[in-house]
């Protein structure tokens, strides 16, 4: 077995979706009352509900802080600039930095699982430290710094992970590191229930970053889990549907003006229902050469970002924090500079005729935050195209690029400019130590060149009715596609931010194209880093070449090492040394002394096991039941988001080493299993749609006990084919009994006393 | 093993997504050109390019002709009501009367089939004869009949089930019976091949019947699929886009005239976005109530069409056809009756005062299709309100009732009147042999209700601004909640339908509250009605006694009928003959004598193979590798949609009954086998999330050959972990040469073969 995770960097570890059926297991089930399961039923709703107003919550409190600091530094460089530019250019200059400096200083000393999106992260699997308080707390006000100081990057993917954190949180009951835990809701104790909470809270951060809770569901759906039951869907539903009346609320209790420069803007949600109402076929080619641009553009950016990130990984970051603190500072620089110089050097813009009840005024009335900025111009109908998308925030500088009856609002040679500009500072700025979403630099570019294309249409077909603004958002949507390669969940966010729906099809055009592109050069941006950090994420289908290998041959190479049903303490200690696997097969002697598998048992749990030592027994036989109560689930549960225990941390005597355990009621009596010789293929399929972390690989069966077909699986809860003594209370009774009398024929009590022959 | 499909009323049959491994398949995978796979996926997107184009236009099709039916039929009796109310009732009656028998005519003599929505049919499993052309070509005609007549029931259930047909037959390549079968385009062979397919045309269905896309997609994930995977959703999202295209082009056509009626009504479009656009908190209360109203009155639904459908199925249509035809002609009669009736016995109100610029004239001018009919109202100012809802097609009906800014429109009278009649109706018209569908009568039951609700709160918030359409929207949706029980699909139905994302929250809030005050009572509109008609779905979740129950426990009635590897002619027949399975475990001998479970057969297969003949042999033993090229995959594909092989259809000759057949070469070497003392719950998840037809339970293992963990499947394409020997070409040289040398050591040739051992 040379697998193992010391080829995953940074700790990861994959989560089990399986039940462990072991003795713990079962023996909790048969105690538990019956207010157990409407209690726990219970605790789920509101678990959702609590991750709904959390996460609605944190989004409100950094849409704030981020729009009121973009506030004052913008009205204090505006209202410097009529007197010096230098004196604007240095405020402006150092107000972004100390909000660079705050966010990349907390991540880096504080919270250093709060860097990037954090996306890649939570996709399935069991990354350490990433699901901690501290993240939580570093990934909240990180984002408030690297977004507030102005910093090429989003704060959306960051608020996924937030609601992801809050999830975990709860799920944990509360942070057991600073004393917030509580007994009476730690009850979500395996990986699956802890798993589905944390899907919550990603489709609660998406329904927050964007308002958008349908997309939330999606989003939820088509990337984070990896094993989707559609009871979920439901839970998922409603802790979107709160996070959407909470935001809402928070929205209109601001409208009063209690929020600064929060109001207007804030929450991207950019309404373009004012804009193109319809579209003609001749649109569809130059829609369909956005598309292409997008995936090109798209693929593009993630294998510049992948290069860049491997550089970083292997060269820059390995010299400590300081680097990465100097480098985020250093690129905080030059954005600042870009910003504010460029615009500079771009000349002023006479305003065009707008219809009065546009809305929109030229240029924009001092203190607001809006179209057609002036910025240095000085004349009262000039204002500085390049300045309206650069020298404002991203929410800002979106709504205006999608902004209808603005025709001819940007220069092609502005336009330009910041795509190239902004493009590399995106693709610069990713992968820096702060927390950085890529949606809003996403839209962003694309939206630059979707207006680009936009205007050449005006142009060449002067007749139709054609908007810019529309083409700036389809351009958005291209790029996302190119770049991450979402589907649904992306088309319907789009729709939902942009409040249209009548462009639903175009969209869907868009970024099939876009996604077929990008899928022609690499791989969609969350697999590319997730593959980079060593985070192994599987395909939703197996690979070609698995059709033509067998189980066998996946493990052909490993040397499978068992374990004896009652082991002497040294030697579980000498196995545990001696690999890195994480499960263990457990052998015992049938009745005429053949050998049997009597089931797994994880390393974790041997762990538990030899730090508590209570099992621990001076005989080499098997154990009688008395020991059963000694131990509960909760015992082996692996904390969420730690390190886990090491076989370094255990300490014990030579009297203790001499001793022997039992595994028989701590082990998982039935992992699935499969034939050597099926193709690796179906294996996959198993090992995919279950979520499971180990398979036994095992040799053709002598005979069948019987087939299982679907007919075989519609019971009817009330016992039409089911015999009433199977109830838990009466088989934990008969499992007790078989118990005492030591019954070990088949080399495992528990499973004899279950499985009750008549 | 009790099991078997005797159960399953109806010739139902499970689907099979598990890719039977067999010789024929891997000899068939080996001997693929290198252009096989762009071709298999370039036809996989033709395919579903050409389910959206063809859905789309069966949909216009029908909406064209639905439209101009009902259109001609109002006209007609608009005009001749001027001079007599009787001669208009008459020929009201007769036009309704003859559409109805048109459709149930053709259901009942030509596609049986066809009646009712076919959406509980297509969830999953395989129901004789739902997927034939005939079905199609009677659900499209007897959906116009229906719906033309004016019967409580709706076209969007039946379109759903057209886009399953189309998808179907383009999969079979054609109808087989019809002569309209190609060659070359049939390589979808796998149940797994069609079933995505079918999954495309539902959603494609809904796309079309609701104008929503990415309700379509969120639809055939919900409701129609079992087993999900990612890459299908793209699939799915392309086939809703090209609908979306389709359906959008022809409706521009139509709008220069070239329609008939058709134009401003048909397709089930309510654009409601001049109505409310916000909320307050004293509204959430009235929303919640319709929420619950609509779990009740769903869930009262459901129970009186089960009763309805139990007595239908038991006595009544027992009786033959012309008590079909005679109850749905009669069920025509009621309702044109009462729906002219009705109107006549109101008073007439008269016009309220309408804004100038809403659009709406008060009574509507003739030949037009809207709000406030005058049907026989004389004066100019007055209209009738029931006349409004009941004397219009469905879709002008909830077009009315949705409308905004129509305070006081309608009467409580008129509206309590209309409900108690419709819902009448409704449960009635349920389950007669006509194709129909339960959306529409859905929403007009929940919008009747939802007004009422919003005329009261229209009377006692008068400070706010609210809109009774909205509420009738609402109610529309917890109406559907309630019955049917979806959730996120049809959230996202009703937004795209409505056209307004604002009240998504709403819309969320009342739907879950429905969903779960039905739950209380009983399950979906669907599960009753497929529980009902012996389609055997299974749940999302196992249920609770499943976790006490082994696997061994599901089949100890069973006694396991098995095959030797090469069996006597004679004993396969007996063994078809002795009982229903659908599938036989294959056992041999290994090397030293010990028996070996070497796959599965199925029936299905053995019947292919008994029928041809040419695998017969005369020796006992087992067979050289000559014989496999007699059969190609396809000779095993499952007729689509038909009733199979029966073992009655067999003739075999006194001679050919003592040869012997080898079935090694035929069977599945290596499906999914459970441990019997796994507990049901596991083999559940197993068999719902794989979607299997058989799951072998056998003996504990007596040794583990490896373990496979996320790492082993984590494989790069371009050899990593593998030896490139493994490539296809190079496996189907070792196979053949293995095949040669005789080598049965382990009782399995083709299986060692594959194995390369190193």
């Amino acid at each position: 077995m040379l697998s193992g995770y010391e080829l995953f960097a940074g700790g990861v570890e994959s989560l089990d979706y399986e039940v462990i059926e072991n003795y713990a297991y079962r023996e909790e089930q048969a105690q538990r009352s019956k207010f157990w399961v409407p209690y726990y039923v219970m605790l789920k709703w509101l678990f959702s509900l609590l991750i709904g107003v959390g996460t609605g919550l944190a989004a409100i409190f950094i849409n704030l802080a981020v729009e009121n600091f973009s506030g004052w530094k913008y009205a204090a460089t505006f209202a410097i600039i009529q007197h010096s530019y230098f004196v604007g250019f240095f405020v402006y200059i150092v107000f972004n930095l100390a909000l660079v400096f705050s966010s990349v200083y907390i991540v880096t000393n504080f919270a250093p699982a709060a860097a990037g999106s954090g996306i890649p992260e939570i996709k399935g699997v069991d990354t350490h430290g990433i699901l901690l308080f501290r993240t939580l707390v570093g990934k909240i006000f990180g984002s408030i710094g690297s977004v507030g100081g102005g910093l090429a990057l989003g704060k959306e993917g960051p608020l996924v992970h937030t609601g992801a954190c809050i999830a975990s949180l709860l799920g944990q009951g509360g942070s057991a590191k600073y004393h917030l835990s509580s007994r009476w809701v730690r009850i979500f104790e395996s990986d699956r229930d802890r798993r589905d909470l944390v899907t919550c809270g990603c489709a609660a951060g998406v329904a927050a970053a964007f308002r958008a809770p349908v997309g939330g569901v999606l989003f939820a759906l088509e990337e984070v889990t990896s094993w989707w039951r559609s009871h979920l869907m439901w839970r998922v539903f409603f802790t979107s549907a709160v996070v959407a009346v909470v935001v809402r609320s928070a929205m209109n209790w601001c409208k009063s003006g209690k929020c600064g420069h929060f109001g207007s803007g804030g929450f991207i949600i950019w309404d373009i229902s004012g804009g193109q109402e319809d579209y003609s076929y001749q649109e569809l080619l130059p829609m369909a050469i956005i598309g292409v641009i997008g995936g090109f553009l798209g693929a593009l950016f993630n294998q510049l970002t992948l290069y860049i990130t491997k550089w970083r990984r292997t060269y820059l970051h390995k010299k400590g924090k300081r680097v990465k603190i100097f480098e985020a500072c250093l690129i905080s620089l030059v954005t600042s500079t870009i910003s504010f110089v460029l615009p500079l050097m771009r000349k002023c813009s006479s305003c065009p005729q707008l219809e009065t009840n546009s809305g929109i005024e030229c240029p924009r009335p001092p203190g607001t935050d809006g179209n057609f900025v002036n910025f240095y111009c000085s004349k009262d109908n000039e204002y500085n195209d390049l300045a309206t998308i650069f020298f404002n925030t991203q929410d800002d500088a979106i709504r205006n690029l999608f902004s209808a009856k603005t025709f001819h609002e940007y220069s092609a040679q502005s336009l330009i400019t910041f795509l190239v500009m902004f493009y590399s500072l995106a693709v610069v700025t990713f992968g820096t130590a702060v927390p950085a979403g890529q949606f809003v630099p996403g839209i962003m570019i694309g939206s630059t060149y979707g207006r680009l294309v936009g205007m050449f249409v005006v142009k060449f077909y002067k007749k139709l009715n054609v908007e810019e603004g529309t083409y700036a958002l389809l351009g958005a949507a291209s790029f996302l596609g190119g770049s991450m390669r979402m589907t649904v969940s992306l088309c319907v966010i789009m729709v939902e931010i942009t409040n249209n729906l009548k462009l639903l099809p175009l969209i869907m055009l868009v970024l099939l194209i876009s996604k077929a592109v990008g899928d022609f050069f690499n791989e969609g941006l969350y697999e590319v880093q997730a593959q980079l950090r060593g985070i192994p994420l599987l395909d939703s289908r197996p690979k070609q070449v698995m059709r033509n290998m067998s189980a066998k041959d996946a493990c052909k190479n490993q040397k499978v090492v068992s374990l004896p049903r009652v082991s002497r303490i040294v030697d579980i200690i000498s196995v545990l040394r001696s690999n890195k696997h994480n499960g263990f097969p457990v052998v015992d002697r049938g009745q005429n002394g053949e050998s049997l598998v009597i089931g797994l048992i994880l390393r974790s749990h041997l762990l538990v096991l030899l730090q508590s030592k209570v099992d621990f027994q001076n005989s080499p036989f098997p154990c009688g039941p008395g020991i059963l109560n000694r131990h509960n689930t909760s015992d082996f549960v692996k904390p969420a988001s730690s390190k886990g225990k090491s076989i370094d941390d255990i300490h014990l005597t030579e009297d203790e080493l001499g001793l022997y355990l039992d595994l028989a009621p701590f082990l998982n009596p039935s992992p699935y299993i499969v034939p050597e010789d099926m193709s690796l293929a179906k294996v996959y399929n198993l090992f995919r749609q279950l979520g499971l972390r180990h398979i036994f690989v095992v040799p053709r069966p002598s005979r069948v006990v019987g087939l299982i077909t679907r007919q075989d699986l519609l019971l009817e809860e009330n016992g039409n084919n089911v015999t009433t003594e199977l109830q838990s209370t009466s088989v934990r009774g008969q499992l007790n009994g078989k118990m005492l009398s030591g019954s070990t024929h088949l080399g495992h009590p528990l499973l004899d006393s279950i499985v009750v022959e008549e």
